[in-house]
């Protein structure tokens, strides 16, 4: 039987000497961590996941590691902000402590991408279910979904449904999409891209409409976004689908013309009103068909 | 079946509208919170509480959530910080809203009772298992585990094992213990009274013996304590129990006077050396025999 102190041990490499950092003036060994005080606001978000809800449950520890984080940080980007650190909650009930080295190397692998820190945690025995939590400060200021205007023209990142197939082909080894789903990157290039100008700014996670439609809800304001200007992967569902990760923003229309020199081209407009309309060929297309889940 | 939605609306009144609050900028319902910059050093920890490992399974879902929040703020306490926000991560099967409704109860309930806030947290299906991040400023400076010396006083902050019994007769309806396991005290009282003398500081969760070796493990030293001085409930094994959430800490010799003028008296002595020695009529006690977690 391993114990908790063998947990915590391997993973105590990933814990630097914070003596004389600028940020961190005491990381994991103590009661808590001290993140020394900073001129900017600080952004906190967490997210929960959980073996056979936000992946399957064969997936390698390592993935499991790498996605558990990146799906967190994606809500700093979301929010216009860059990462710093972050704190990790595990619940395992693995008896083999290689599980938990082969997990590290996956915080490992996205802390040093990131250029990040890991500053503490707790461990303990149960159903797998990691909760980790994320700190950043922001690129401007903070993008919220709440402020975007009629009028307001709307973008998407990147292509939609690519993790969706990386997921559907989990099990066929050689799949081109397995990283997308297993390890999506986050897009802080965007947000940082965009930080100044977005009305607002929301990732990916729930898929393009109920996401989208989470703006417009915050905004008090509707959407109506063209089927053939969003770039899909395989079919209309790719709107409904989460985990891309990729963001889904608005801004005034002044940008339009910088935005597409740099290849971003509006999938739609905000509009008075209420809810995402969404016209192929014109016409409003019925998304009530198609159920996602209620409960993640 | 209740919705994720259902969920988080039964949260909604316990997150408060934040405009022109002067910490939190932006509150649940964005991707983030947005905490304003602060010219204090922010402390930071976390806690998981499993049923069955953490609280008995049929603990009620009140007494679940004001427990799993003390016991997180309790490491805030032993950092000489007083506590200002937290976010929780809340993995459930339950599929009754009225569960929900009566854990926000005991959210409610302690976080009045401290004065904090709940400024957001995540929500998601499985065995239950509440993971509680706390966040707060220091009374002075940070009471770190690593910085007890030779000759320095130890001291604890109230008797030991009151919760221990209550988790034992937790069956019975009346065991005037039950509030000390289910619902401790957190000693932000004694944390702010020691923050500006106290050389280093633990509360007191796996026991004292354990405890207090980790504050002599941290500092390299040692400490002898003696079983006569020590106020305890039940008998010796009420020093390696925890879930008491006392404070044990040290302080330099000069402090003894005024600190027994208020009513605490030291319960032994940091020395040279390792390890923690109890002695009872001048013998030394062994420990060896009593077993506890290993793995929690």
């Amino acid at each position: 039987m391993i114990s908790e102190a063998d947990i915590l041990n391997s993973f105590q490499h990933l814990v630097e000497d914070y003596k004389n950092d600028s940020l961190i003036a005491v990381g994991s060994g103590d009661d808590a961590a001290v993140i020394k005080s900073q001129s900017k606001d600080l952004i906190h978000s967490l997210d929960i996941s959980k073996a056979g809800t936000h992946f399957p449950i064969n997936t390698c520890p390592r993935d499991i590691a790498y996605r558990s984080i990146a799906v967190a940080l994606s809500d700093l980007a979301a929010m216009g902000a860059y990462p710093s650190f972050i704190t990790i909650a595990l619940t395992s009930n693995k008896k083999n402590l290689d599980w938990y080295k082969d997990f590290n190397k996956g915080v490992e692998t996205i802390i040093n991408e990131y250029g990040i820190k890991l500053v503490g945690g707790d461990v303990t025995f149960g159903d797998l279910n990691i909760c980790v939590n994320v700190f950043g400060y922001p690129y401007k200021k903070p993008l919220l979904r709440s402020n975007a205007k009629p009028n307001d023209l709307v973008y998407v990142s990147g292509p939609l449904g690519k993790a969706r197939r990386g997921l559907i082909e989990c099990d066929e080894k050689k799949s081109k999409y397995h990283s997308n789903f297993f390890r999506p990157k986050v897009r802080f290039d965007v947000s940082e891209y965009i930080a100044d100008f977005a009305s607002s700014c929301i990732d990916i996670s729930d898929g393009l409409i109920k996401d989208l439609g989470s703006i417009c809800k915050l905004s008090g304001v509707g959407a109506t976004i063209r089927y053939e200007n969003i770039e899909i992967t395989s079919d209309i569902e790719d709107l409904c689908y989460g985990d891309d990760y990729e963001l889904c923003f608005t801004c005034g229309s002044e940008f339009e013309e910088s935005l597409m020199k740099d290849g971003f081209k509006p999938i739609g407009k905000i509009i008075k009103g209420s809810g995402v309309e969404v016209l192929k060929e014109n016409k409003v297309l019925d998304f009530s068909k198609i159920g996602w889940d209620s409960f993640d």
